[in-house]
């Protein structure tokens, strides 16, 4: 893991929630972008070397909406940076984590991730994520 | 806001998240600090420039404890670095903010440190934290 690259933070409705956190971090939503495959849709600020990620669900059945609906909005998931997504996948799963995807899989931000159940990591969800090249 | 400081996570055993934490994210626990106000006990892992903290409660009673009864274990809030504190509270609450403290009290790693009521912020809930002189 080199660095925290973001924070993911399940909000209902971002044209709400984007000028409430750039008011909060005083700094201007610098991207927003759609992620097809989750069905969400996404925000960006940056805040030092790490992004604060607001992640809205596009659908009823998204991931997301789901968790919303479950436990409100709020913190979602913590994503590290990795060198290697391909070397550390393996590593974690020999570790004894599951990995929620077996390959790693498009996310925001030009990124390949994996995320990490829950479950093993005493409630925290963990995404790994490497820059494509 | 400069930088994202911590990543404060709720567990119940210390005893337990913190090998877990050391191999998930291969740095070793290189402080724990009670917080004697708080009625926790904490544990500390760099990455990057932020840390993650782990926090168990010391008692039933807790604000930790209480959470992890309600809310299960997991993230429980993200912690800022300030530049100035007092002025950092004023401009918050006089953005419509909601502080949970009127004076900055005594955190952990030698900081002084006010919370966000997560109400006005999407359920997170916010730390500001600066460096004691």
């Amino acid at each position: 893991m080199l660095k925290v690259e973001h924070i993911g933070i399940a909000v209902k409705d971002l044209a709400v929630s984007i000028p409430l956190f750039e008011a909060l971090l005083q700094t201007p939503c610098y991207k927003t972008e759609e992620v097809a495959g989750e069905k969400v849709n996404t925000a960006f600020f940056r805040q030092g070397e790490t992004k604060i990620e607001l992640v809205q669900g596009l659908e009823s059945g998204s991931v997301i909406s789901k968790y919303i609906d479950k436990r409100g909005e709020g913190m979602h998931h913590i994503a590290f940076e990795v060198a290697d997504i391909h070397a550390e996948m393996q590593r974690l799963a020999a570790a004894g984590f599951t990995l929620l995807n077996a390959e790693p899989k498009e996310g925001a931000d030009n990124k390949l991730v994996c995320f990490l159940h829950p479950k093993d990591t005493h409630g925290v969800l963990i995404e790994l994520c490497m820059e494509k090249r």
